[in-house]
């Protein structure tokens, strides 16, 4: 699935300036985010787990078993995103089984690599 | 979703004694299982990366992603599963957005326990 593409005309964008914090561990969590320009960092207690540019997102963990965010995302330059909130998560993953397969699908390579990690 | 009562009169099932291996590490993929009897340990090399039981599913990863499992399991106790290839896989997904939601919310808990893990 394309997220750009899907995401281009989306009313609710939001921008964030360079080395700006868009959400830190433990903050009440209620938006995903598509990224349409930019980069963002994604840690745990100062540790990276990865960064996301353009079509990426981050920030779904939150629309799907918990309030809370489980990491810190930070923009390492001028960000543009799309804010996706709950209920338009869901309905969209009723509509669009193409979206449900891609989220997955970036949640297994997350797996895969912090498996790699942990196994050594 | 109660997976178990959804899988309860599935077709395909298949049986495993205890301590057999169901999947080694980079051997071809073509199931994802869910549990109707047993346990299941999920490691690779060597190092355990959890356990699943009565309504737990297994081997998902490969439905997404990848032709190759990225880890190895074995029957902890007999193991009786539901047998999931990728085309009842994707019909589901379609056909019913809360198994979407579920297999979401199962990666979305082995991320964070690996991302807990990985950041000490």
């Amino acid at each position: 699935m394309d997220m750009l593409n899907y995401f281009s005309d989306w009313d609710d964008v939001v921008e964030f300036p360079k080395k700006s914090r868009i959400f830190g561990e433990m903050d009440r969590a209620d938006y995903m985010y598509v990224i349409i320009e930019g980069e963002v960092e994604v840690t745990l207690r100062g540790e990276p787990l990865g960064a996301e540019i353009e079509g990426g997102i981050f920030g779904e963990m939150a629309m799907i078993n918990s309030a809370l965010r489980s990491a810190t995302a930070t923009a390492l330059r001028p960000v543009r995103a799309a804010r996706v909130d709950r209920d338009n998560f869901r309905r969209i993953v009723k509509d669009n089984p193409d979206f449900a397969l891609h989220i997955m699908a970036v949640m297994a390579n997350r797996l895969r690599v912090a498996d790699q990690v942990i196994a050594g």
